[in-house]
């Protein structure tokens, strides 16, 4: 059987390292892994994401609720284009670099819209094609603005709205996982690379065998 | 006090043809009108107008559970960069060339979306920048189908799905018209153009000074 596992986390988590290393792990060990990001991934969904970008911060900037309806857009064309056709596969693993939390998070807890209408509508989008096993990279605010800053080199405007919105979404993140707590798994993103790549190999090792009856194919 | 008036109505009923014409001489009687059309009318929805267009009949087609959270977002910038402002200012008229209901009937009663959770997530985009006057432009199919064949010249692809989507499109606009009747006016869109800008005009005239308050400026 085919599993999606998704990675979450605020920014500067070190969600997106973890995912590809975790990708090369299991394709190491054999497993027949398809990576993926949201936004993006498809030639729709790669749009958005550029349209989202060129509008960061200039004066025609997009509204929160319209960035809202442009994930869900993204996250459509994505489930229809390779999730779904993935997940009906044989023994496939789609590992997804953000995925319906985020919108919770982001947009939910982070921005205060209605997180049972988001609910609701993401629900909507994905259909049947939801996360076996999603691993939250937790990570205090303070290492993750610190890492962002240090790597988008945009201090000023991040560091602004770090204190309270990224609290809030990593505060989402966690009720989220509290929720759930079968679905989700916490680790700490302060930990050194390796150690947690490890970490999040075994419990995605795990996961596999236990949700989709496949064993680690060496 | 300003409010927004709307036509509906499906491909090739003239709808876009009547509110340029309602908008001209609603201002040659010297209302303060403002013109917009969906989606469209920001530098956001211009660009997704163009990549809904750029995708239509392609292999990368977006799907259309994607198309419809585009005009979403699409909406909700219209919302919050035009609409709302001109609605909070004084004594204006915004005339809308498609808006919420189009939603509702083309991927609602058209393509078979969930009806009330269009309703749920266009109420909650705009907010409180509802139409207080919808004119509905109903049109047999025959009619609409075969204008539209003439206008695009693509009549093989438009033909094939005309006859079952454009009448259950057309039905949805009159279900909803039926489900609110203070709002909408349905007129007949097989009349003469002039004849029918007429009878719109009368029907804009009474309700803006009904709703409104505002007295015809002559």
């Amino acid at each position: 059987m085919s599993i999606l596992i998704t990675l979450e986390g605020v920014d500067g988590s070190g969600k997106s390292t973890q995912a590809k290393l975790l990708a090369n792990n299991l394709n190491e060990k054999g497993y027949n892994i398809i990576s993926l990001r949201e936004p993006g991934d498809t030639e729709l969904g790669e749009n958005l994401r550029e349209l989202l970008n060129d509008h960061q911060g200039t004066n025609t900037s997009i509204t929160d609720l319209s960035q809202l309806c442009l994930f869900l857009a993204s996250r459509a064309q994505l489930v229809a284009e390779k999730i779904a056709p993935a997940l009906s596969g044989t023994n496939n693993i789609v590992i997804c670099d953000r995925y319906m939390d985020s919108t919770l998070a982001y947009q939910g807890y982070g921005m205060g819209f209605d997180i049972e209408l988001i609910k609701r509508v993401n629900s909507y989008v994905v259909g049947h094609c939801k996360p076996s096993l999603t691993i939250l990279i937790d990570c205090p605010i303070k290492v993750s603005v610190s890492r962002t800053i240090a790597r988008t080199k945009k201090m000023s405007r991040f560091e602004a709205k770090a204190n309270d919105f990224q609290k809030r979404v990593r505060e989402g993140f966690i009720s989220l996982a509290n929720e759930e707590p079968k679905r989700w798994h916490v680790v700490d993103g302060t930990l050194n690379k390796i150690t947690l790549s490890k970490q999040i190999l075994l419990i995605a090792v795990n996961a596999i065998r236990d949700l989709s009856g496949q064993k680690t194919p060496e």
